[in-house]
């Protein structure tokens, strides 16, 4: 075994969507990292993966594999899956998730805490660019910036979770929700304006509902727009479209935004500051999983160091999560 | 004494031009730092803090406060005075500095890092916009999207190094050097097209010329657009004005910049992905002394943990940057 397989670092995936698919396409792009395989609690011959030569096993047999695998990439939903999941695991494998219930990072950051720390493995939790890159470029412009305000807008993009909540209005066969940032404000807070907005003022959102044949398209426009918490709070357009257009027009899952921080300098402080980090993505599923992906080499370097618990994008020197020595970075990226 | 003046970072300054000045203010935007004094190479008479409490010594004074300063914010030039002055102090001081010849950063890292070693102490070099945020963005992005290209854009912003260049021509009394990226090409990468650019397809130079009663203009013009490495490969416009509209209208130093990640993830690389971070700044000094100050703290941090030697961005975790503990950091940041 020559030096450059035996330092592979070795991939597990759990769970495998959108996101799971996206991490195994993601490796291939990474020359130090192997994928073991993906980990599915469906039939392992029902699943099928983008690569012909990835293996998919029973989530059962992960236990199994213990030491085959440096790191696991953890792809599963924040509601229901990830809960559970990260902390069960972090017990016996360095893990990185995704989870993004804002609300519960603390609570889920104490529990992965404490299972990592007993299992002597390191968890990096929240890994993504909103909570992650956004999160992590907040942080560093308010810590350069203490007198400012930030400003975050989502979109042009498609919001899962928005879409689901239509689906679920009865009368409803497919739906598709594009969060759009209101352009005005964007710019104002471009131009340094740091307005106060109310949710309306940032974001509108744009509905693609295929209805089931006979179904009251009135009820079920009235149903999404005053929705609580998913659409009463914004201007909402709703469009009926045929399964076909579904299909053609809105199949892929592009995301993106904004993370602006407007901060103030000088004497009285009179002079504007302006921090902008800008996402435009084709696929969001595909980007978030490759930041899953860079993740996991800095987690399995952290563990390699002797370090265990919990981190969070907060935690972890950029170098980490190269591929390339630290001498060639300063060469050629500093 | 309380607790917060006790756990109080104590800075020293090191150098009173724009940067230093700059870092001046900037510490008093940041409560958990307190400024020990400006230490200047000329008559501590002679300088004028922006604020009436700063107190002003002279740098062969620095020895005998090694035991009152927990850092120095080293403001002097990348030309002579940090690959003198920053291996020099970091021997017996932790240090930041903002060292920015990008080709010389190996040689200038390896001579700090054998003193901050030697020494027991941590320096942070190169730290600043760029080299600095956009080097760690730069490296962020690459390790996200490792199929791609890197696209950097400075300005529209006063370049200090053109504006001196310009100076140095007879005849010249006063200029002032705008570097403006070309918005065509800007466009065309964030519209996801990865052109190969030339040096005059990304930016132009506008300068701003006051010449000496009598001066032979259109000779100043041609030494000015055909000066090697500085303007010859660049499309430069030149216009004359009077020292009263130098004062009036160029008398800020406003910069910024755009660097753009084009990268492209899925089965065959059809999905493109933008990561774009962007700058627009009032004042570029003071700007790049708030990135130094957050610097500061980190280095002091790393310090207190017991580790030595250089480092730059790459190394450093973006917590050890805020005055802000993990737990709110998770609750209210990520």
């Amino acid at each position: 075994m020559n030096q450059a397989i035996r330092n592979q670092i070795r991939v597990g995936i759990v769970g495998y969507g959108n996101l799971g698919r996206g991490a195994e396409l993601a490796l291939k792009q990474n020359t130090d990292m192997t994928l073991v395989g993906i980990f599915t609690r469906r039939d392992p011959a029902s699943v099928r993966p983008a690569c012909s030569d990835t293996r998919v096993f029973l989530l059962d047999d992960l236990p199994a594999k213990k030491d085959e695998i440096d790191v696991l990439i953890l792809c599963g939903g924040s509601a229901t899956d990830l809960p559970e999941m990260t902390p069960r695991l972090a017990r016996d494998f360095n893990v990185i998730d995704s989870f993004d219930t804002h609300a519960k990072i603390p609570g889920h950051f104490a529990v992965v805490d404490a299972a990592a720390k007993a299992g002597g493995r390191v968890a990096v939790i929240s890994v993504g660019w909103d909570p992650g890159l956004f999160s992590l470029n907040r942080a560093l412009a308010q810590a350069i910036l203490p007198s400012g305000a930030n400003y975050t807008f989502w979109g042009y993009g498609v919001s899962q979770g928005h879409s689901d909540a239509i689906r679920r209005i009865p009368g409803v066969r497919d739906a598709r929700q594009y969060t759009i940032p209101v352009a005005e404000a964007l710019e104002a807070v471009r131009c340094g304006e740091t307005p106060a907005l109310t949710t309306r003022e940032k974001h509108r959102r744009l509905c693609f509902v295929v209805a089931e044949d006979g179904a009251d398209r009135e009820k079920i426009e009235q149903t999404i727009v005053t929705m609580p918490y998913y659409f009463d709070e914004y201007d909402t357009e709703v469009c009926f479209i045929s399964a076909d257009e579904m299909q053609q027009d809105h199949s892929s899952l592009p995301h993106g935004g904004n993370m602006l921080r407007s901060g103030k300098t000088g004497p009285d402080e009179e002079n504007t500051q302006i921090v902008e980090y800008r996402l435009k993505l084709d696929s969001n599923p595909e980007f978030t999983s490759s930041v899953l992906v860079a993740y996991a080499r800095a987690c399995c370097r952290l563990h390699k160091e002797g370090q265990s618990g919990c981190r969070t994008v907060f935690d972890i020197p950029p170098a980490y999560l190269m591929n390339m020595s630290a001498e060639d970075m300063r060469a050629t990226l500093l």
